[in-house]
């Protein structure tokens, strides 16, 4: 799942970007696919938010990106996604973690022609 | 596909993540596996690599964590990578976004008990 071509949003660095990675529990995809999406649904709402990629293979990855620190602060302080962030640990996640990383660079490639996403073509 | 439970390793913020996310052209899913898990094999033998977490599912989202941009700059560079690269530019990719960050903070949490992955505790 993701808010585009593989991660392609319209942002220059720097902007920060969220990587959650998770195992889920066994059971109650359905629910947890409608929470999932839910959640998705209302960062795209909130102030700052610039896009997401999300994918799950095992691990579950989802990098949302954000315009500054102060955009993932409210974020993490809305009242709906506390009840998310709670229902994660009790019924959701076997395990997962948060980084919150400052994204310094960033390029891309298209097979329709080369694109340098605003920065260093070089990683 | 992790280097552990998921995004877990052991290492203190700051340290680095290459947020690779992509869309595959059709095909050639075992040769394209092959690769990947070779570049995986040979990015773990690298300096300053720490861990990642990879999973694909309609996007493919790898996430490699780094000691430094050093050690990220010399895996740019190392050989069979940069085949690699070609590569995926040539054949297997419609298309691709590398993102370079600096990860500043993180936490985690696990069934087992909570832990506090070497950070702020929020978000």
């Amino acid at each position: 799942m993701s808010g585009g071509s593989a991660g392609g949003f319209d942002a220059d660095p720097p902007y920060y970007a969220v990587i959650f990675t998770s195992r889920r529990m066994a059971g109650d995809d359905a629910a947890y696919g409608d929470m999932a999406a839910r959640m998705i649904e209302l960062a795209a709402t909130q102030p700052g938010f610039l896009g997401f990629d999300s994918a799950r293979e095992g691990v579950g990855i989802t990098v949302s990106y954000w315009r500054d620190e102060d955009s993932i602060a409210a974020w993490r302080r809305d009242v709906e996604h506390r009840l998310a962030q709670r229902a994660g640990r009790e019924r959701w996640y076997a395990d997962f973690s948060v980084r919150v990383a400052r994204v310094e660079r960033a390029y891309g490639f298209s097979r329709n022609d080369w694109r340098n996403l605003h920065g260093s073509s070089g990683v």
